[in-house]
């Protein structure tokens, strides 16, 4: 049966470019048939990457059947997996995300989380000296991948292996890595054809905190001031949101690229109050910006206080 | 702070000197201070290793303290590990098993789960140049490691990988290897000074299959016949060591390495059911023998049906 590699929910730029990378080695080098696919739409960013590299957009699946042959990329959370996962066969993880319990193997298999920006990262030092049979697009695909995670080596969770990887692919490849960061980044911006609620669930992950639930969203952008133009509908959009999705309160930080710092809405005031407890920030309106926040992973979830 | 390494309850030999062998490589490799623990007495065969290779027998520690900096080896089952893990800072996992969910990281951390047959054999592939510096204790203990988990080759869950990696050792240090596996063996054989209910509880694990709850004991020898002696009182001591231990049912699998089979004692109706369906073996007496049965990873526990 083919192995269905993928990464997980609301598929950023790593979890869509990670899984074609590795079905590209199971499948070329390893000798095992592969296929990539996507719990979701890939975000613009990585759908900017697919029709640069001109790599076939994976398949959308809803879910995995009983026995299914899976490897899981970019994540070890079931809450971020098909909701059969424990009932399939996972053959092999590899991660980059703290290890958060609840996903269960059939036996021993290989399972590799690195302290590492970058699910791809991890994939060029397992694929080691294949690395020479690489062709353009999954070098191009573990580029994007890259610098999208590291926010071209901007984000507090880039190490300088993340960095060294990156360079060798752009070398490799003869591309700019300031130009071709500032096409993803334009990309990844153009948030325009997404509605209020599209946009908030986007890069989103679910984290409880002394007993109150949130939906932490990011949204990393050049050009904040298109997404904070809508701030009253974005914040407006947020109870229904927090409503459908079982959770408290939506958190939504909209991180400046290139500014370095994050935007925090706040409709109201438990969010104050998180802005106050998590990051010592007085917030006197109905936005509160963060010098130097930019990685939920590093600087949000870890300073999370209500 | 330093950080604490260890291995899983009831150590048997790679629980021992797999951390051994971890907190030397971080001490003088790495430059991070480290110290070995166990979380039990070590048996017999993890203590003649002790012996031979004049290693300090580390501290029983009986919890971690929160905060508390740990790496957790041969393991990834917070039920065999102590009670507070979840509290304490858990810096890296290096483990042969299969994930069974449960345990939590703080952040991203190095996690290193291979489908070998011993966790030593993991350590010597991250060692890798390193194994230069390896004095020949850290050998020594690596080599005793492999050997006790492939039972010298003999156990399905051998790997050519690790017998590649036990031969290097074995050359390096100058070891035949079945010599040397003949005194680790007899070493582990020389029970007569354990209780029953400790030779019960020596090398176990808890499974449920079907709601039934069982306490899966494995005793590896190369003298079955002095275990075997002591079955009417075994079978006595079952039901109590279960009531204490909030089981169903004991199973005591008695593994004869030489001639690789297992027998197992049948006390009861319900055992001779889990024997009839895990394994097809009809048992008229009070005990019944499973030829070529050595692994409760691969043989006993996948089988397993009542």
């Amino acid at each position: 049966m083919t192995t269905l590699v993928f990464g997980h929910k609301s598929p950023d730029t790593d979890s869509t470019g990670s899984p074609i990378l590795w079905a590209w080695y199971l499948n070329e080098i390893k000798g095992v048939e592969a296929e990539p696919v996507l719990l979701g739409e890939p975000n613009t960013e990585a759908a900017f990457m697919l029709t640069r590299w001109m790599l076939d957009k994976p398949e959308i699946i809803s879910d995995v059947a009983d026995d299914q042959p899976c490897v899981v990329v970019d994540t070890n959370n079931p809450a971020e997996l098909p909701a059969n996962i424990n009932g399939a066969d996972v053959r092999e993880i590899i991660d980059h995300h703290k290890l958060v319990g609840g996903l269960e193997t059939r036996g021993p298999i290989d399972i590799t989380i690195r302290p590492l920006a970058c699910t791809a990262t991890i994939m060029i030092d397992k694929i080691g000296n294949d690395y020479s049979k690489m062709p353009d697009d999954m070098k191009g695909a573990a580029l994007t991948c890259i610098l999208s995670d590291t926010l071209e080596f901007r984000s507090p969770t880039t190490t300088d292996h993340d960095r060294e990887v990156a360079e060798k692919l752009a070398a490799d490849l003869g591309i700019s890595i300031p130009d071709y960061a500032a096409e993803m980044f334009a990309a990844k911006s153009d948030v325009s054809a997404f509605s209020d609620a599209e946009l908030i669930r986007m890069d989103s992950k679910e984290y409880e905190v002394s007993g109150t639930k949130f939906r932490v969203s990011v949204l990393e952008t050049t050009a904040p001031a298109t997404v904070l133009d809508r701030k009253d509908s974005l914040m407006a959009s947020m109870a229904d949101v927090a409503k459908e999705d079982g959770v408290d309160q939506v958190l939504l930080f909209v991180v400046d690229i290139l500014n370095e710092e994050a935007t925090l809405l706040v409709p109201n005031d438990l969010v104050k109050t998180v802005a106050k407890k998590s990051f010592g920030a007085d917030a006197s309106g109905d936005t509160v910006v963060l010098p130097g926040v930019m990685s939920r992973k590093k600087q949000i979830i870890p300073n999370l206080a209500v």
